[in-house]
C-alpha cells in the first residue's frame, strides 16, 4: 500500500491539506479561496447541523432566513461593527450582464449599476436588526430567539480548507431580550450549547471563556468561546456567543415598551458556528492512516468488506454479511456493505482507514465456516476475531465506548499539553517549543497583551470556571486575579 | 373579530400578499426583492425540504456544496445557456470596503477591483460541471449523483413573496451518466419524484409534460415539467427536470472512457424546486379565513385552545389539555397547547385559522364536566363535540384523512378547470373567461405557438400521459396528433 498522506510529525499543514482532499471531504474550486464540499464533507456537515439544530430546538429557538445581500449604509450604523467586518466584504456593484459586441462573450452592462452598493454577508446582524425593528413594540414581543442556517462571505487573502475560506456555511443566532439578564443568560446558554455538542458529539474537549476585549466580536459587549486544542499544540475557536448589549438597537432603533410602560431598547445576543469545525474534528483526532471519526458524526459507522477468491464464495459470504447489516440498521447503526467487485479488500481496507468508519468488519471463507468476523476499531486500529452471533449488540454498544474512548483520548492530551506558566521566559518556553495552552496571569491591561501577541499568540479566554488564585502578570509583574489561557492559534 | 384579509374573489394578488404577511410566513426586506422567511414559513420549507431530501437519497443521491460565486468566463461556455441567464444577474466586482474620508461612512475600494467578475449563482450548472471535469476519467467514476440546498439570486424587476424574489432557496441536482439512457430515465425519475411530493405531500395535483423548445431551460435537450392550478385559474410551474444531452460535457470538456476503451462525453441532468413552491402551497388551498396546511406540511398539526373565565377553572382545563397532548405526541403528531393568558380564546381562534392550523380543540368548563372536547377542522371549518376518551387515536386517523381531502378539492376543480378547446374561439374563451387549463391540438411549430402567446397564455406543457388523439391545431388548422396544456400562467 503506497503512503497517501504526508506525516503528520513532518509537516503538519500537508498532513491536513491531504488528508482533505484524499478522504474526499473538500477540495479548492475555480473560485479564488471558495472550496467545494463533496458528499462525504457534507455528510458529516449534515449531521453536525441537525444535532446542533435539534438542541437549538430544544432550548426554544425556530429557524428563518435573510437576505443575502446587505445595504452598504447598514455598516456604517454600528460603530465598531463597521471597523471589525467593511474591510473584507465582497461587493454587489450591478446587476446584469450583456453581450460584449467588440470583444465577444459577456461583459458587465455599465447602465445596470446600483444606486447603492449590496455586500454579501459576512454576518447579518445588521440587516437582522433593521428587520427587529418592525416586530418589536412591548415586551410581549419578546423574546425573539431565531436561528439562520447560511452561507457568509468574508474576503480571506490566505485561505484554508475549512479553517479559513471565502465562503462558508455557518448557523447564526440573533436574539432579542426585554431584559440585560436574560440576554447575558442565553449567551452563557449558547456556548454552553456549543461546549456541549463539541464534547459529546465531536469528542472534542473544549475550554469555555470570555474574550478579552481586542479579540471579542466586533459591535459586542462581551464574547464567549470555546477553545480546542489540536494535536501540533495550536488552539482553534469552535464557536462563540456574544452579548452585544444595546448596542445594534440603538443602532437600529429597536425599542420596545417595557411592563412598566417605559420606553426601553432591545437587549440582544448572537452566537455562530462554521464549517470550520469539521476542520477541528479532522485535527483533533485523526492519524497517519487517515481521518478518524467519532461515531456520533461518522457518515458510516460500520462499514463490512467481503474477502473472497472465486464467485462461488461470494454468497454466502454476501448472506451472513446482509444479516449483520439488518441487524445493525435495526439498533440505528448506519452500515455500508461494500460488495464491489471493482476493488480489492486490501484497497478498501485503505480506503474506510482513510475516511475514518470506526468499524470495519471482514469476512472471508474461514469466516463462513467458523461462523466468526474480523472486527478492526479505527480509533486504536485493534482487530480481533468474534462470533457473529451477538456482533450487532456488541458494535452498538462498542460504538459507545469508541466515542468514549476518542474524547478521552483528546482529553489527555489536552492535559498534557496544558502548562501552568509563571515568568515571560517559562511562557515563551511554551510557546515556542512544547506548544499547548499556557495558563498564565495577566494583569488585564492592553499593554501586556499586546507583549504577549509579539510572540504571535493571543490570549485564547479568561476561563469561566477557573479558580481565583492571586499572582502577578507573566508581562508586568503587576497583580492578577486569575490566569488566562494563552496560546498560537489557527 | 376585524377582517384581516382581502376576499380572495374580489382580489387574488391582494389576497395572497395579506394571507403571506398576516400569517407569518414572510416579509419583504430592506433589500429590493429579497424576502425575510419568517420563522412559520421557514418551518413549513423545512418540513418540504426533509422530505424532498429523503425522496432523494432513497433515489441514490447525494448531498454537497459548490461556491456561491461563478467566474463570468464560465457563462460564456455554453452557448444557449448564457442567453437565458446572463442578463439579470448580481455582479460582484470589488472585495473590499474602506472609511470614506471626504464623506464619511465607508465606500468601495477602488483598488480593490477583481480582475474578473464574480456572478452570484442564478443556477450551478457552470461551476458543477468545471468541477466535475477533475472527478470524472472512466466509466466507473459515473453516475455522480448529487444534489444541493442553496440560495439563489436571478435580478426581477417585478417581485412578489414567494413567487419571484430575487434571491430565493432551491434545491439543484446535477448528475452525470455514462449513457443517454441513463440520463434520460433520471430526468424522467425526478420529475415524478417532484409529482408524487406535490400530490402525496403537499397535496397539489400536478400534470407532468415536456416544455416545448421555446420554454425549455438554457441549456437543456429537454426539460420536464410539473404544473399546478391555483385557484384564480392559473397555472404554476412547480419543478423541472432537464435532460442536459452532452452539452455541458461539452462546453466543460468533461469526457470519459467508456466500457469499450473509447472516449465520450458525460451525459447530464438537472432538475430544481424552490421557496416558490410555498406560493403554490397557499394558492392551491387557502380561503379567505387565512392558510389551509395538508397536515403533513403543518408545522403544528394541532392546537389546543382552553377557555375560561376565572383562574380557578384553568387547572382541570389544563390537565385534560396536557394528557391529550402527550396522547398525540406520542402518535407522532406535532400539537400546541396554547396557554397564553395574554390574548383571548376568539383572538386564538383566528390566529389558528390564519396559520392553517388542521385541527383545533377547544376545551372549557362544560366539556371538563361532561368528559368533552370541541374539535373543528381547518379545511371544512366544521365543529364537534367529542369525547375526551380515544379523541388522540381519533385525530391521527383525521389527520390522514384531511390530508387526503384536500387533495380530492384541488383535483376536483382542476378537473372542473379543465377545458376541451377545439377551436381558436374556444381558446379565447377559455382563457379569457374561465381560466384553468385548455387541452388544445396544436401543430408543434413556433409560428403556432407564437400566435398563442399573444393572449398572455403559454403551451405550459406536452402532457406525458395523454392518449393519443388526431385533431387540428387550433391555431392553424394543421394536422396534430395530440392535445396539448395552455393556461395563463405565474
Amino acid at each position: 500500500m503506497a503512503k497517501v498522506l504526508s506525516s503528520k510529525e513532518e509537516n503538519y499543514a500537508q498532513w491536513y491539506n491531504d488528508l482533505v482532499l484524499k478522504s474526499g471531504l473538500a477540495e479548492n474550486s475555480a473560485v479564488r479561496g471558495c472550496m467545494v464540499i463533496k458528499p462525504y464533507g457534507y455528510a458529516i456537515w449534515e449531521k453536525m447541523r441537525d444535532e446542533l439544530d435539534r438542541m437549538f430546538k430544544e432550548t426554544g429557538h425556530e429557524n428563518a432566513y435573510f437576505p443575502l445581500f446587505i445595504p452598504k449604509s447598514f455598516f456604517s450604523k454600528e460603530a465598531s461593527h463597521v471597523k471589525g467586518f467593511a474591510k473584507e466584504c465582497a461587493v454587489v456593484t450591478h446587476y446584469r450582464l450583456k453581450t460584449d459586441e467588440v470583444n465577444g462573450g459577456i461583459m458587465v452592462d455599465p447602465d445596470a449599476k446600483l444606486e447603492e452598493e449590496l455586500i454579501v454577508r459576512p454576518t447579518s446582524e445588521t440587516i437582522i436588526w433593521n428587520t427587529y425593528k418592525n416586530w418589536v413594540q412591548s415586551y410581549r414581543d419578546l423574546p425573539i430567539m431565531i436561528n439562520q442556517w447560511a452561507n457568509v462571505v468574508r474576503w480571506e487573502m490566505r485561505t484554508r480548507l475549512f479553517l479559513r475560506t471565502t465562503e462558508f456555511l455557518w448557523q447564526e443566532g440573533h436574539t432579542a431580550h426585554a431584559t440585560r439578564q436574560e440576554a447575558e443568560e442565553e449567551t452563557l446558554q449558547m456556548v454552553k450549547v456549543y461546549a456541549e455538542f463539541s464534547e459529546k458529539f465531536l469528542g472534542i474537549p473544549v475550554l469555555v471563556g470570555n474574550k478579552t476585549e481586542s479579540e471579542k466580536f466586533a459591535g459586542a459587549v462581551e464574547t464567549l468561546t470555546i477553545e480546542a486544542l489540536m494535536q501540533d499544540g495550536k488552539a482553534l475557536q469552535g464557536g462563540t456567543s456574544h452579548f452585544l448589549g444595546q448596542n445594534f438597537a440603538k443602532a437600529f432603533d429597536v425599542q420596545f415598551t417595557n411592563k412598566e410602560g417605559k420606553l426601553d431598547y432591545v437587549w440582544a445576543t448572537s452566537w455562530g458556528m462554521t464549517t470550520r469545525m469539521i476542520g477541528a474534528l479532522i485535527m483533533a483526532h485523526s492519524d497517519n492512516h487517515g481521518l478518524i471519526l467519532p461515531p456520533n458524526v461518522a457518515p458510516i459507522q460500520v462499514v463490512i468488506v467481503p474477502i473472497y477468491r472465486g464467485n462461488e464464495e461470494f454468497p454466502l459470504i454476501a448472506e451472513a454479511a446482509n444479516k449483520i447489516k439488518a441487524e445493525l440498521k435495526a439498533l440505528g447503526v448506519s452500515v455500508k456493505f461494500d460488495d464491489r467487485d471493482t476493488q480489492k479488500p486490501g484497497w478498501k481496507f485503505a480506503e474506510y482507514e482513510l475516511k475514518g468508519v470506526p468499524v470495519r468488519l471482514a469476512i472471508g471463507p474461514r469466516d463462513i465456516e467458523n461462523g466468526t468476523v474480523e472486527l478492526a476499531r479505527r480509533d486504536t486500529l485493534q482487530k480481533k476475531v468474534m462470533p457473529q452471533d451477538g456482533i450487532a449488540k456488541y458494535i452498538h454498544q462498542l460504538l459507545v465506548e469508541i466515542q468514549q474512548s476518542i474524547y478521552q483520548k483528546a482529553l489527555d492530551f489536552r492535559k498534557a499539553s496544558t502548562h501552568r506558566v509563571d515568568s515571560w521566559d517559562e511562557l515563551v518556553d511554551v510557546l515556542d517549543n512544547k506548544g499547548g495552552f499556557a495558563l498564565a496571569h495577566w494583569d488585564g491591561t492592553k499593554e501586556s497583551e499586546d507583549k504577549i501577541k509579539e510572540t504571535k499568540a493571543t490570549i485564547r479566554c479568561v476561563p469561566l470556571d477557573a479558580e481565583p488564585e492571586e499572582g502577578t502578570c507573566v508581562v508586568s509583574g503587576k497583580p492578577s486575579k486569575q490566569r488566562v489561557v494563552i496560546a498560537k492559534a489557527y
